[in-house]
């Protein structure tokens, strides 16, 4: 009966739409429901495309219009969420309006600890640069402690956290500062490309080539308990990815809570106790599962990719200019590359891949925070 | 690999987005992507619910942000669908805007006959009564004439003929005169009531609790082709069902006219040669498919809107008005009752029950139609 379904989850997902290719809800939506989660999308924008093909149309929600929806579904008493899961808001006033829905949600579950868990994915920028307006770093800042996993890109760990991450070290000490400074129980830390940062203590560098997701879940005592996954990269950019790895997160985080018993499922923000080992907590398990559902997408989406690339470009009517000729190449190029997702979602049901978990013991960290 | 997916399928789906629950592209996205369908949504409207709570919020789209959309797409070569599945359309001018849109796919796709087919779905009313401005009636019959199947239901099918359907024969004769006046191929009339009509010459009528679903592909010469389906009907409204049949039609009816062949597939509107009969027209084939998956995924949503509908209602604090009662009950009633999809898949996939498909013979017609 199951067709490999994750168990029954209700999910608000409250990020942007496009018709076009799979980013925001348009991937998280189907990825989640692929695993059997009921989910409502509250779309902040509505984009024809995404924004790496250079030109789009489409409406940004307002705030108001954020907030209007959300009372729509409270007058009509279809606020039942199990989890929430929030991604890309287009201002300050919008990241604020997702954040007071994610405070009414966990107040309404308030009597029954363990019943809503709020996923925060803090979309602000990538690569060392702020793709959104500077006043929506502050917002993030003042919602993020209600949140019970967030899921930052190194940069965004960066700003969030003040630390610059340039070694292992230093990248231990953003998740710990996280981990104080807004009081959030998990943290998943994704895409870090660890080759490019200094080693530190017995902790083996991976080859090039490879990425590295980094996670915690604090202990009762606020210290973090890490643990590492590599795998290897593959050489081409996929729009979407960060909401793919956030919809699947939702979903198999859910199935490794629910494995664990009613106890942990009971329990506020789902933090297991102290003697669970950093390899055995739940996020841990989800991610192992995660990393190999999306390799294995990704790994058939570069395969048509490149079959596509090769197909002969129709002639053109005429001479266009050089400008004109990139422009073309690069929306190609872009559409390509969009994430191959409604005829793999086999390996969403059934992770193929086994990726190791490790363990960042106290002996791999610095001193300072042993 | 197939995993029972459907064979490769771009669509343009263009209808409403709710929030929570499945109607209008909701329901359809999901359903075609289930199948294997690579499917971008273009939202017309965007609301909390839908309009079966009898309150809602959020935002129509204008003509005009149609349009932007669409243009979208346009300027970054993202308009290589091969069918588009139009829906709901919230004015007259959102209906003209979604026309346009269908026109200049057709006119892209001029020079390969076969390679783009619309579905349009006539949204206007149920039960004899309009749920659109009156505007809208004349906007559809204005751009029907470029659709290759129209979905419209009993009484969106008396407003396009101009004809009451009060038996067999008037049935007959509204399909043949919407194959006559708007020269659309295909046709097919949703849930038609048989048993409250007055039977016709050898056709027998089926008992009560069933639905019939007529459908027709016309000939060269423009006559119809008409086969029925019997199934029984459930004891329940379900929102979201006309845009359910709508999305496995695209879907099975792609894989029939593939089945047929290439010389179905490149030929314009997927019209089947003379000499196939009407049961075995790949309208007709998708339809008992279609019908089978969904009466598996509804008998499972009555079973558990039942379940649901059996427990406690949680204790009111204080009294309520009657009013106030009757409403709550209304909105409890309408959630229990929402499509249960994203579990149920493996019914999509893989329908189940038989239903039988039967031709309607010349002898069965009123003798002005044979």
């Amino acid at each position: 009966m199951s067709d490999s379904l994750v168990p029954e989850t209700r999910v608000l997902a409250v990020a942007s739409h496009v018709a076009y290719g799979h980013v925001g809800n348009t991937m998280a939506t189907f990825v989640m429901q692929s695993l059997g989660c009921e989910v409502a999308a509250l779309n902040t924008v509505n984009f024809s495309n995404h924004t790496g093909y250079r030109q789009f149309k489409g409406t940004r929600a307002t705030a108001q219009e954020i907030s209007d929806l959300y009372q729509g579904l409270c007058q009509s008493n279809l606020t039942d969420f199990d989890v929430m899961l929030s991604g890309y808001a287009p201002s300050a006033a919008a990241v604020e309006a997702v954040g007071a829905i994610g405070i009414d949600l966990q107040q309404r579950a308030e009597k029954k600890p363990g019943s809503f868990f709020w996923v925060l994915d803090p979309v602000m920028g990538d690569q060392g640069r702020l793709y959104v307006n500077d006043d929506v770093v502050p917002a993030y800042k003042r919602i993020i402690h209600h949140a019970d996993l967030i899921l930052p890109n190194q940069f965004e760990a960066e700003v969030l956290s003040g630390i610059k991450i340039t070694s292992l070290a230093t990248l231990a000490e953003a998740i710990t500062a996280i981990h104080r400074i807004y009081s959030v129980p998990h943290v998943i830390i994704t895409s870090v490309q660890l080759f490019k940062l200094s080693a530190s203590g017995s902790t083996p560098s991976p080859p090039e080539n490879f990425l590295t997701v980094i996670g915690s879940t604090t202990k009762s005592d606020g210290s973090p308990r890490l643990f590492r996954v590599d795998v290897p990269a593959l050489d081409c950019f996929f729009s979407g990815t960060g909401d793919m790895f956030a919809a699947l997160t939702v979903a198999r985080l859910r199935e490794a809570v629910d494995a664990a018993g009613d106890d942990l499922r009971n329990t506020r923000s789902w933090v297991s106790p102290d003697d669970v080992p950093s390899s055995q907590l739940p996020l841990a398990q989800s991610t192992i599962k995660v990393l190999s559902s999306m390799h294995s997408v990704l790994e058939r989406t570069m395969e048509a990719r490149d079959a596509e690339l090769a197909k002969d470009v129709p002639a053109q009517n005429g001479g266009v200019s050089v400008e004109e000729q990139q422009k073309r190449d690069h929306l190609r190029r872009t559409k390509a590359a969009e994430v191959r997702l409604v005829r793999n979602t086999r390996f969403l049901r059934d992770p193929l891949a086994q990726f190791e978990v490790q363990e960042w013991c106290k002996e791999d960290l610095p001193a300072q925070l042993q």
